[in-house]
């Protein structure tokens, strides 16, 4: 299976079609999307959908300090800086102000560095960070209502989640090595910003078509700054896509899924339906889950499980002969890194997460730092890591198994682990998340204080000046 | 075939391996690139590689002034301008400053527009509008020297040639949907500019594999205005990814060949031996040729044959029954489209380019116009001609006979096609191409004296200072 991605149905049972459900390759399934989109309505969308965008903007906020000082951050804002003159909009938590196109490049990397963001597990899309720091950089240049403004976020993870299901969940498949937010990220966030600017059906498709031009990244890009600048660079481009739509700059009447679009290209094949089925009834986007540790979500389920066999026995560190981990097929191609050098290889190292977690019984930034991953003890500890794939888990599942040197065994199971969208962060929880990552750049206070506003979103008249705590 | 590239060797055999030559994916062709981008000192380079250069300068800046006013340009520039505040880089032929990627952007859109540029016809990849334009963009930023911008330029059409020939030429294969100039274009870009930027090894593996994050673009944006933003944005983008490598961005130590990069991921299979054989000795940017009509690469054979029955035979277009053309099959591929509705999908039709040319006996941006392409008797025409694919012809190759009304069949062949990289144009043929495109907005006077300093390019000091009229 490596080299494809895995069959798996979308929860709900987005993706079950059989062939003869199937319309053509090359019907108008981009049109049928931006006609939802154009009369999607905010108040029409369930209570539990509405608070979803409202956690994930606060998510967002949240993640964006915490990224705000990342040595990503730190090495792009001067290359950005020499090749912007715009001051429009800001850099969240840095008080510099760049272009926009450059301010959501910044804000969507900054966001995604400690890959502490969201993600919809199925498909490895991680729909926020592009959508908020493009829906930002517009709102800071036009008003825009709270309503409106998470009204437009919940389309661009709906468009995202559903063409990354298109291409990646059976009976769909694409190469795992494309970055799924690079491909599709985009072109949900044009969808997004362009609900805002309130472009024609025309004009959405143009404006999904522009973005979709410009959707690359590999996952070579792992363990590296270029991790984050991927997202960054779709909500960048997202919000370039939409503007030139806005302006009658054209491209393809169905540039998904004619021949020589996106979903054939890059499709094994693709599965085009996941792109209208049930629009309006069914929220893809509601699986995407909001992570509860900063590392790839195929690391989740593992570093949970390593905390449950910290909860459930005691045991003494020096006693661990070795750890057996069985994960999903997907979380060993992609995270089965066992040397990680640094904080970046970390992030996809199930090796580092278990072991840290195993170690410490927590998996926070202080897990993700470079002392940590270089530090002995830890070093130790992950040569112990054994792990294997079960075709009985899925992607949000796992098992483990400490053997001690006494011959012993200690055994866990999560399914799904916490944190995951069948058992999401509660808001207690998302609270706790944010001030762990804001609170020493901000102070308590402040924190407690930019929370409030994030909840409050929803009633803001104009996003761009309800809440200067925000941006600063 | 279609639905890959199909299997081509490029000339002077760079792509002619057997399985056991080749490497095993992942070895270190990146690096290699690197060092021999490091390494190379322009006075080394061939005369005609040097004098290659120079022309494929002039072309850009004629093509630039040739598009400045095309309709994608005139939806794009507002929008762009509204999202950009610096002032810093010239949009050609405007009278207009953007910030430097934006400028990158709109330039290499203008020289796109017309479809007029240069081509790599076996992979389908047109190295100079991103180049040039993203070139330019940092020379008016830094003192650049004319034979450091002339080797730049050189060196960022070796490298794209060289991907795509990767990706594209025999035994590698990829998607005809992809775009090659949106994969591969910010990949030379950023070793240009990381060339005049003095990059390390490293930063220069780390700009390719920014670049590379950022390459996309599918054949679905052929006929619209998108067809010509893919080579604008692979300028923007490849300007973007040399200067985050220069601020220490990391990337991956091998994005491109490594399992997860992009020639594995895009190729089925890739052949990344092409990336470093003979390098140095070999340069495969020889084989881009300068457009010789404003139509997609694959119908000049077309194209040109038609000229050659206009040229060679005496008839009266009434008396025209049928007209046979035969071509390479990836002509018919991507241009077979046999009622286009405007100018950009004339761009991509070979029916239409072939009923222009016969009667006119002209192929130039008259017969790309909205007027001509709904003109009712080159419709007529159209309908008459009947294309289909020979497969002992080469895509620079085509033959054609007129079957007139009295039964006479009237016949012509082109092998290779004029102003294909085997029968290039000369100097004084590119000399009116450039007029032929800017004299209507420059004045003959002006545009002559415009040739003349694009000419002396190679002695100037820096290039953003030496020639105003270059920007203006």
């Amino acid at each position: 299976m490596i080299g494809t991605m895995p069959v798996a149905a979308c929860e709900g049972g987005l993706i079950q079609p059989t062939a003869s459900d199937a319309r053509p390759l090359g019907a108008r399934h981009t049109e049928e999307l931006a006609s939802f989109v154009i009369e999607s309505v905010w108040s029409d969308l369930p209570a539990p959908v509405q608070h979803e965008a409202a956690r994930a903007f606060l998510n967002w906020v949240g993640c964006a300090h915490g990224g705000a000082f990342h040595s990503a951050v730190e090495q792009a804002l001067p290359a950005l800086k020499a090749l912007s003159g715009s001051q429009a909009c800001t850099v969240i938590g840095r008080g510099v102000r760049l272009d926009p196109l450059s301010a959501a490049l910044l804000n969507g990397l900054s966001v995604g560095a400690h890959a502490f963001d969201d993600a919809h597990v199925e498909t490895v899309v991680h729909p926020a960070a592009p959508t908020v720091a493009a829906l930002l950089a517009y709102a800071e240049q036009h008003r825009v209502s709270g309503s409106d403004f998470l009204h437009a976020l919940m389309i661009s993870h709906e468009v995202q989640c559903r063409l990354s299901c298109a291409l990646a969940v059976g009976p769909a498949a694409c190469h795992v090595g494309h970055y799924m937010t690079g491909l599709t990220g985009a072109i949900g966030v044009a969808t997004g910003v362009g609900k805002l600017m309130g472009l024609s059906a025309k004009q959405l498709v143009w404006a999904m078509g522009i973005a979709a031009m410009q959707g690359g990244g590999f996952r070579s890009s792992h363990g590296t700054m270029s991790a984050a600048f991927i997202p960054g660079n779709a909500g960048r481009s997202g919000l370039l896509a939409a503007h030139l739509a806005a302006n009658d700059f054209t491209c393809h009447a169905e540039p998904l899924s004619s021949p020589n679009g996106l979903l054939s290209v890059v499709g094994r094949p693709s599965y085009p339906e996941a792109l209208t089925e049930r629009l309006g009834q069914h929220w893809e986007c509601m699986n995407v889950a909001i992570k509860p540790f900063p590392n790839g979500c195929l690391i989740h389920a593992a570093t949970d499980v390593c905390l449950e066999l910290a909860r459930l026995h005691s045991f003494s560190r020096g006693d661990i002969e070795r750890v057996e981990i069985q994960v999903h097929e997907l979380s060993l191609a992609l995270t089965g890194k066992d040397e990680p050098k640094d904080s970046y290889e970390a992030q996809v190292s199930l090796h580092h997460w278990a072991a840290a977690a195993l170690y410490y019984g927590r998996a926070d930034l202080n897990e993700a730092s470079d002392a940590c991953v270089r530090d002995p003890a830890i070093i130790a500890l992950r040569r112990r890591i054994f792990a294997s794939v079960a075709s009985d888990l899925r992607p949000d599942e796992a098992r483990a198994s400490i053997v001690l040197q006494s011959g012993q065994r200690l055994e866990a199971q999560v399914s799904p682990h916490i944190g995951s969208a069948k058992r999401p962060l509660s808001d207690e929880q998302l609270e706790a998340k944010f001030l762990s990552q804001a609170q020493d750049h901000l102070g308590t206070e402040r924190t407690r204080h930019l929370i409030a506003l994030c909840w409050r979103l929803p009633l803001a008249l104009d996003v761009g000046r309800a809440a200067p705590g925000f941006w600063g």
